[in-house]
């Protein structure tokens, strides 16, 4: 992440990763094996950030114990909620190591997830702040809904841009939104700013997703940590294919393969270049900026500099990045 | 269940189903279809009766609104330990009809589970009462803990009683446990007489689970509403096969199937037969019996005779049931 924005919560940072080691021990090992496994292969940690700074919204010096304990749980739930999409989409890697289902098996994985919700509201039942815990609750619903919308929208050629918006809302942006709503709400700002920050975190998820999307197209499988084309081969028709069946001059060359449900080898690559090959791309890094423009253009004056200065980062972050 | 036990919370017990069924409502069809079903299949409700029937414990005729909550969201943590397990072992119908992988596959079972536990938590953050959260929430983490002990125990020959005694409390008791005390709690009893109301759950777990176990052996398929012997076919090694491996004429063959991991069907009819052949089930009964008079003789006296009467009538349940 960049360093503007790392350098604000840094300590907080440090903090948030000593306490995900902890409780992630448990007094079953295999238990603790996967949960530590989880917390080392990293990640960006983007919530819990976004969370943080929020929550130094008014004042950036504000030390709140609490803000730990909620930003940990909220990188357990993410934690979580991978772990069960790595056994349902049978993946072996995922950030270039190892996903747990691959190296302990789909049985241990699927309960390891339980666990690390569980753990997650365990964490949270300590704070005392029920909003917390039902908003954070209801992104996991949330969270599931985007997930079978995916599944059950998988090989339709006939989807739009609303229909991709909505999916990638639920799957991304309502995670992203509460994280900073959270974080506004614990730094006691006005109602107003809390939602416009909310707002801020909403439109930096869609665009999180969105790239997240272009790059199964454009980056290398080393850059990626799992293979390339990899949302298409499992059918998931993201911006860019949308884009591709609109534009493309091999649009239809492009929907019966879709149609067609075969994404064999020589099909996928074939599909990949028309997308690359239109201006799918393009349109979609043009919707990710116009978001982040908005993200950006939203925040709260009333938001401390510093803060204003970190969310700021994390929007070029998400717009810059290549992996 | 006894009809001395449900009528005490028959009210309660309606307005409990009328809740399940709203709460499994979602924007997304596929994610209402697989909660109805699963709230329909009904079941037992053990927990949910063990917390009202606990709740109910000074003053039996005690409206509490909150109490109708808390029951709704334990049997939600249930319902998604359920299709979670059934994901896992692959089972097709649990009692006796089509499982939620069965009929929707295992991905939006997976998912389907996590929206429950969400709903749950949802539910519960509507209390303000952290401490059902957090007990809960310790329930779901010990639940995972206990699935995974069996998991890696399976096919193990050389497990003791006491081996097979804490995997169950994770697996079972302590969620009754949990249930219990709970009900206690919220019914305003004095620590002594919830620690007691708590063992009484405790109790009752470890004979429901090893009435549950003996019944993989005794009952019949259309009784189980599953395969019989299904846990051995697993590898899952439960007291009458611990008891069998220690006193059957037959102990060799027992264990030497055991270890060669060869559960085909005429191997596991062999095996069902040694067991059933010995004192196996007899011995595993006797534990049942004596853990449930030690649950009903540590009852607190405190306890409202309606409430007394109706722990009493679960335990003798727990002590009978055919299926």
């Amino acid at each position: 992440m960049e360093a503007a924005a790392l350098a604000l919560i840094e300590r907080d940072m440090a903090e948030v990763e000593t306490l995900l080691m902890s409780v992630t021990y448990s007094q079953v090992d295999m238990v603790t094996d996967i949960g530590q496994h989880l917390v080392q292969a990293g990640g960006k940690r983007l919530r819990p950030a976004l969370y943080l700074i929020s929550a130094k919204g008014l004042q950036t010096d504000t030390g709140l114990d609490q803000a730990i304990v909620v930003a940990a749980a909220i990188e357990l739930i993410h934690m979580a909620t991978l772990v069960h999409d790595d056994v349902i989409d049978h993946a072996s890697t995922r950030r270039g190591i190892p996903t747990a289902n691959s190296r302990w098996g789909d049985h241990p994985s699927v309960l390891a997830g339980d666990y690390l919700f569980a753990r997650a509201f365990a964490l949270l039942a300590k704070t005392n702040d029920n909003r917390v815990m039902k908003e954070l609750a209801e992104v996991v619903c949330s969270l599931c809904e985007g997930e079978i919308l995916q599944a059950n929208s998988a090989f339709l050629a006939d989807q739009s841009e609303d229909d991709y918006a909505m999916r990638i809302a639920k799957k991304t942006a309502d995670f992203l939104a509460a994280s900073c709503q959270l974080g506004a709400m614990a730094a006691g700002m006005e109602a107003a700013a809390v939602q416009a920050v909310r707002q801020y975190g909403y439109l930096v998820g869609l665009a999180f997703q969105v790239t997240d999307d272009i790059l199964d197209f454009t980056a290398s499988a080393p850059q990626l940590g799992k293979p390339v084309g990899g949302d298409l081969a499992q059918g998931i028709i993201t911006l860019p294919v949308i884009r591709a069946l609109e534009v493309s001059p091999h649009r239809e060359e492009l929907r019966m393969a879709i149609v067609a449900r075969d994404m064999s080898d020589p099909v996928l690559n074939r599909c990949l270049a028309i997308v690359r090959d239109c201006d799918a791309i393009e349109y979609s890094y043009s919707k990710v900026q116009a978001q982040l423009r908005e993200a950006i253009a939203g925040l709260p004056a009333s938001l401390a500099p510093e803060a204003q200065r970190a969310l700021v980062a994390i929007a070029d972050f998400v717009g810059l990045r290549k992996f």
